[in-house]
């Protein structure tokens, strides 16, 4: 059975790539990053989730970007946007898939595992620029480059990202259809310790479309406002 | 003064990328990390080098990746080797470099920095992959696809080796002439608290011949075996 690490944040779309790593027969290796996040809650959500998906492993990593902020996930001195941005919002947080990638590809050549998977789309999504192909692309290209396994094989590593050309209705179908228990899941920008969703920020009226849109009961629970 | 972000474990070779990044008229940002290795008498060595060369700030991530191990630097299981290795050694950290130029990048796009320095060389070294030209090349392409900074200005950010193609002996004579005081650096994989290197490791056999090569006095604290 082949290994693959699958980046988990606890959120809607992270849950389906599971999901996906888990049907197309992976033997799946969850990593999730503790990265000063407002949201830790969704830390929680990613325990749930690899829990019920059965993953051979969960490995939560810690790192502290908290200490250089540079963005309202991180910094609590900048606040969520509770309408929808303009261009790239300030929830994007610097260089932040690029290090998400790189810990799951040393986590990967330690397993001997070639496979890596990762929950990015590039359709209802916030604009966020490394969610974006050609910066997979380049990740994958560098991959080959950047270890002894890549070195000594002459192959680099398969950045798997099955949702990147879906809308937000299609992922929640294709998840719903593999049995994804999206309550487990939590999207929100500032979900409450409870992970109870805002129902406002970006990363909620997009999930809250995407289950219209869908015509799939939204299971997500609201705190009150 | 234009900021740049300047990787510095506390080893010879980010001394001297420091000091020249100082030379060339940067604003230096030095950045560390803890990621569980076994030699932390290092980060000790990176607090005294920054703050030597008076560098603007100083910053100490944290990146657990004695959780995922798979080197000798990161798991005490496996041991530092005392003699030559052939091919690329068991001190290799899966990934270690991607992760390192991650942080660097993130921590630089949150600074309005464009510039990052990093101590790599690719002659007198352990045959690392992440050290050598096409590696970073790959970086480098991908940090304008990777950032918001990227994105909206169509440049990437510049990733500079000043020591890549230098032989260790040059890098000294180098480090010398900008002033830079190898006496409170550590190189060697298993350093003791106080920083006294075990003078076997392929970390200490290559700075020790480059001090030789140099015609310089090799200031390194040896502890007695």
């Amino acid at each position: 059975m082949k290994r693959a690490v699958v980046l988990l944040s606890g959120g809607l779309d992270s849950a389906t790539a599971l999901a996906i790593a888990r049907q197309e027969g992976y033997d799946c290796h969850a990593l999730s990053v503790a990265y000063g996040q407002r949201h830790a809650a969704e830390l929680a959500a990613a325990q749930r989730v690899a829990q019920k998906a059965g993953v051979a492993a969960h490995q939560v990593m810690h790192v502290d970007l908290d200490a250089v902020g540079g963005s309202a996930l991180t910094d609590p001195r900048i606040g969520v946007p509770e309408a929808p941005s303009v261009g790239i919002p300030v929830t994007y947080v610097p260089a932040r898939n690029t290090l998400f990638l790189a810990l799951a590809l040393g986590w990967a050549e330690v397993l001997e595992a070639r496979d890596i998977f990762i929950g990015v789309n590039a359709v209802d999504y916030s604009g966020y620029p490394d969610c974006r192909p050609e910066f997979i692309a380049a990740f994958e290209h560098l991959t080959r480059l950047a270890t002894k396994a890549g070195v000594e094989s002459g192959q680099g590593f398969h950045v798997h990202t099955p949702l990147i050309h879906l809308s937000k209705a299609d992922i929640i179908r294709r998840g719903h259809a593999l049995g994804v228990d999206f309550g487990a899941t939590v999207s929100c920008y500032q979900a409450d310790a409870e992970g109870r969703a805002c129902g406002v920020c970006d990363s909620c009226r997009i999930r809250r479309e995407g289950f219209a849109a869908a015509g799939l009961p939204d299971p997500t629970r609201y705190r009150p406002r």
